[in-house]
């Protein structure tokens, strides 16, 4: 792989002290940051980019997404108030194909690439066609099939199907690519298939990624079904015996939070989704305090309508704040962490997420020309705050460029977005 | 003025109805917006403007800013959360000149065409030189020079000196530039000088654009000192007897909201700063109900970081369906009228706002092409909660283009980027 340097970049490292560097030279060679501040003596790249003026900041990763759903991205708007979102997205499901999930994670990759993320956990149907769009766009993920364990009618019960795909592409994409299990949530699989999952899991080595606790009424029903909260299933059923990644984790109880971080269970906040739905924050400061890794997701597009992760980090921020009644209460650094280094954890590539020597080499340039980021008093505020998707010039992935000066390298883009305008209007014309 | 003809856009017309037209014609002329949906017979337009794959909408309104404090963005991150903030800029702007008043002012006119802001409602110093900024970049605006109105070291008080602003300046640029007068505050302001504010602005006839209620301690420390709340005060005074702007109004109670109504005061909630500093939402629901026009507005550069009326739309949804639990609190279109019409009209300009014969032709474009408007099933949520501020493509005011294709028509983009950077450098290496 390339020698690369990259030379005068602003530099958010996101290292241990958060320092910030200003006209900074980083050096890769073999997908991996050898060397900040001066490239090593004797260092001999084959290319080399002048990053003046532009902010050198770790890769975002999207850590709960269900990417396929950009076709069905605002058409679900008004169903949000109603609160039958579930029930007529599923029902709208049954008709989407395998080619539909290509298309619909193809676009998806296109608009996180463009926005900055360079690895994303996914959780969807025909998962087998989103790690075809992973290998060809050069993005990391872990990709999860969804199952909903509903014994009695059988449906989404196939563990051996999902173990084959499991198996197929765990470590695919020169490693780019994880598998995990994906059990919806405990309020749609029983306790049964969640245990039979989890033993699944362990044998493969695999994580699971799930969702729980996403409303009280939720909790309510788990605690009279069960007398547990739906943590607690998940604890009693094996599912934090192997690497879990639990999504929203909003109606949390102060004995849930202590299983999760005794499990190292990660939790991932979807902010926005969570406040356009109306269900709540996550308890980010007490999950850190408690030391649970906690990252951020968009949830599905058709929910938050857009895969940024530039916004997610920000209104990570603002809604903390809001509902804190504390301007403190979520420094900007630390939702920068949460959208990258915690999200890297999450997804399994803890060598992601920092711009320190030894890491992968997944980052992304911001280009500062525009004005809404001049002046340059705090570099952190400026990307927190007022950088948006359009400011992204470069995104690098295992020091591979994705995307170079605003021109995708890997991705067909007009052909995706034809295809996938195309299916999404079939689909909702249904 | 030039005939113009959009043709074949998708229209957000934010009429009474909330129609949303697909495929059609706007006919202009005079400045104005002459006909919908297909052009007079025998209309000859000088320009035809082919709009397909772009959303038309009208141009938003920032219904309250401190426009030259972009030279501040970032600066005051850190003291923020230490409740510093007021102080600490303040005593930095004693240091700030004329000239970086009109350069601050020019970065964020740049900053806000480019994101669709066709008006803007601005309270700071020097304003002779930001009215400058308006009748140069086309754009529209009403300005209030602010005092501060403290008797005893005669600091603000110069009613004489803003009235002569106010005279000078009022109609300005064809119409588009409005004026105003701008006492803080209540809480700076003593009632003495409110009331002869109030005096001048009637004789003048003049709004007001002021600051009330932004934090609890206010409102205590008020009704301990004089029995009345902010509102009250500012009642009493004659501040409602005149078009009055309210920015923020967080902790309003119900008799406050009694008077804004019965007194046609406009209240402007700026959600991305009131939630960055863990202030609180301004009471929309309720505001609304009781017929008070709510309008929205980025509140200083300095807190907010961006100058974006697409994300202060996006952030009032969010936080009030969070902040209520409730996804149907705040309807995309109310809040896309909140950011237009409404803001227009807090600000003195009533026709502006909507797309319907008789409105003035302050528009913008959105080009629909980047993969986070793919697919278009809802365009209203698109545009709220995808759409970002490097999609707008075109912005009109007065039937005169600002922006075309990207490019700025009326602004030397390059030189007022380099002399705010430079500005704002030397401001904070005080």
């Amino acid at each position: 792989m390339a020698k690369i340097l990259l030379r005068h970049a602003d530099v958010i490292t996101l290292d241990t002290e958060g320092n910030v560097l200003r006209d900074a030279d980083v050096a890769i060679d073999g997908g991996r940051i050898i060397a900040l501040g001066a490239p090593p003596d004797g260092f001999l790249p084959d290319e080399t980019v002048d990053a003046h003026e532009h902010i050198l900041l770790p890769g975002f990763v999207n850590a709960h997404t269900h990417s396929p759903m950009t076709l069905f991205r605002g058409w679900a708007e008004e169903l949000l108030r109603e609160r039958w979102f579930n029930e007529r997205v599923w029902m709208a499901e049954t008709s989407v194909t395998a080619d539909d999930v290509y298309w619909g994670a193809a676009l998806a990759a296109v608009e996180m690439i463009r926005g900055g993320t360079t690895a994303f956990a996914d959780q969807y149907f025909y998962m087998d066609r989103v790690a075809q769009v992973v290998v060809e766009s050069g993005l990391r993920a872990s990709l999860a099939w969804c199952t909903f364990g509903r014994e009695e009618g059988e449906i989404g019960t196939d563990l051996p199907g999902i173990a084959a795909f499991v198996e197929e592409w765990q470590g695919a994409g020169d490693g780019r690519l994880r598998t995990a299990l994906g059990p919806h949530s405990p309020y749609v699989c029983s306790p049964q298939f969640l245990a039979r999952s989890a033993a699944v899991a362990v044998r493969l080595g695999a994580g699971i990624h799930i969702h729980a606790a996403e409303t009280q009424a939720q909790v309510q029903n788990s605690i009279l079904r069960n007398d547990l909260t739906p943590v607690e299933i998940l604890d009693r059923n094996g599912i934090f015996d192997v690497p879990a990644l639990v999504a929203h984790g909003i109606y949390l109880s102060d004995a849930d939070i202590v299983i999760l971080a005794a499990k190292h269970a990660s939790v991932v906040q979807c902010a926005t989704s969570q406040m356009k739905l109306g269900l709540g924050l996550t308890r980010v400061p007490e999950l850190a305090a408690a030391g649970v890794n906690v990252a951020l997701g968009t949830d599905s597009p058709a929910t938050n309508t857009s895969l940024s992760m530039l916004q997610e980090a920000r209104h990570a921020v603002l809604a903390q704040r809001l509902s804190r009644s504390n301007p403190g209460a979520l420094p900007g650094d630390q939702a920068l962490r949460m959208a990258t280094q915690n999200g890297a954890r999450a997804l399994g590539f803890p060598t992601c997420g920092r711009i320190a020597p030894g890491y992968s080499a997944d980052l992304v340039l911001i280009d500062c020309a525009s004005a809404r980021l001049i002046p340059r008093h705090d570099l952190v505020a400026n990307v927190l705050f007022a950088a948006q998707d359009g400011d992204v010039s470069d995104v690098m992935v295992a020091g591979r460029w994705l995307m170079r000066r605003g021109r995708l390298l890997t991705l067909d883009e007009e052909r995706i977005r034809a295809e996938a305008e195309r299916r999404g209007s079939t689909l909702v014309g249904l």
